[in-house]
């Protein structure tokens, strides 16, 4: 009887609605907003030296978005969803007269007190950092098209994160002012983009348990956001602890930001 | 002896201009303006339901273009490959407000009489025109990145081939004419492509076996585009058998163009 009624439950799908609501109740629970380390840097927590290796390990997770995005170009054989995906790698990209979010991104090394070659250059990144950004690339290589496209909509949940986050920076860390504009661009992007993969992951989601699919897909994609900052924190914040290799704060830059 | 001297031989590095040479041979050698099915083609000598045949099967290859140059670029860490590559995915694609190469050939398939439904459902394509296609795709995913990149430099070849086939297509099938937009476009984008790609080869084969190994490429690319013709030559011009599934020509379009 129980089994009965779990799969009526189970069996029925969701209407658009169910699912959105069904994959905000993940970023409630999942989303990297919730970290320590996130809350750390909010409070204004971090010296200048964590928020150096944050930046660093960051634009390793930054460099491989053009990549992965590349990856589901290269899935599709509709030209409407091609053009309008490749969006999302001119966004990072850039072209030949404007720069993209990895110039951004690079920005706010610089801002940081980074050098933009030793950032660019992936040395010191933390090779838990690797790991679960080659996973994300293994996702949306390896798993149903569906669910490569289901990983991206942590979008639905950035603005957000986003908004909070320059107001924090700007009251607690003013040095790093001048290199927010990775950010400000997100702004008008990841919603524009967290619309366009859901509808697609609304209307493309045929059954119940292709629903559940992508569900599963935005948890394995917070999973992978959520590791990102736990190396973070290991090696930088508690027990504060950098393997052999990794970045290493130099001087000033360890005490108080 | 012998092989001393062969082995002086190979391991020097060639020239800029020795490597072109080298690639220009392997398209003079193996290109596919040679196959006879394009002789056939050029001299006025197939039918409307073998253009047609041509045309369809050749969509297939065009359609798998914008997916091959995105696994390119997902192999690529370098923001400024990735953004000098994505031009070839524009003019495949093009955007919300231009039409691309893909939409061209969907014109010169209409123009040969078959419907746009027809040859965008890849129905009654060849499976030996699959096979070819989606060994390109192999290559560029599994082989070095330089050799992914050298595999496209058949366009080093194909303005000539597309200039000539242009005069010819117009001379001896008018009905045509109207379908041609693609070629157009192409003898400006292809030697543009080639331009970047022989570059980039030139500059990153670094040791005479990598410089071996883009020549290879390329032979294997011009090996994929003559497959794809003589399984086209075999279903419909000699001995004329298309496979279970295929393309059948419909009335007067077995009969002379």
């Amino acid at each position: 009887m129980a089994t009965q009624t779990f799969t009526t439950r189970e069996s029925q799908l969701l209407t658009r609605d169910e699912l959105r609501a069904r994959l905000q109740q993940v970023g409630q629970e999942r989303y990297h907003h919730r970290h320590p380390f996130h809350l750390l840097m909010h409070e204004g927590r971090l010296n200048r030296g964590q928020l150096q290796a944050w930046a660093l390990n960051r634009y390793y997770y930054q460099s491989r978005i053009p990549l992965k995005d590349a990856i589901i170009l290269s899935r599709s054989e509709d030209r409407d969803f091609r053009v309008a995906w490749r969006k999302r790698i001119v966004d990072h990209d850039g072209d030949q007269t404007h720069e993209g979010g990895i110039e951004r991104w690079l920005r706010l090394g610089e801002a940081t007190g980074l050098s933009r070659d030793l950032v660019r250059s992936g040395e010191g990144v933390l090779p838990a950092t690797r790991y679960a950004v080659d996973a994300y690339l293994d996702l949306v290589k390896n798993r149903t098209f569906l669910e490569a496209v289901a990983s991206s909509l942590t979008e639905l949940f950035s603005r957000d994160l986003i908004a909070l986050r320059m107001d924090a920076l700007r009251k607690h860390y003013p040095w790093l002012s001048g290199g927010l504009d990775y950010f400000t661009a997100r702004l008008t992007q990841a919603p524009e983009d967290a619309k366009f993969a859901f509808d697609y992951v609304a209307a493309n989601a045929e059954t119940r348990s292709q629903q559940e699919a992508t569900i599963a897909a935005l948890r394995r994609k917070c999973d992978i956001l959520w590791a990102q900052l736990d190396a973070l924190h290991f090696a930088y914040v508690e027990p504060g602890w950098p393997p052999p290799g990794a970045f290493v704060p130099q001087g000033d830059a360890r005490g108080t930001a």
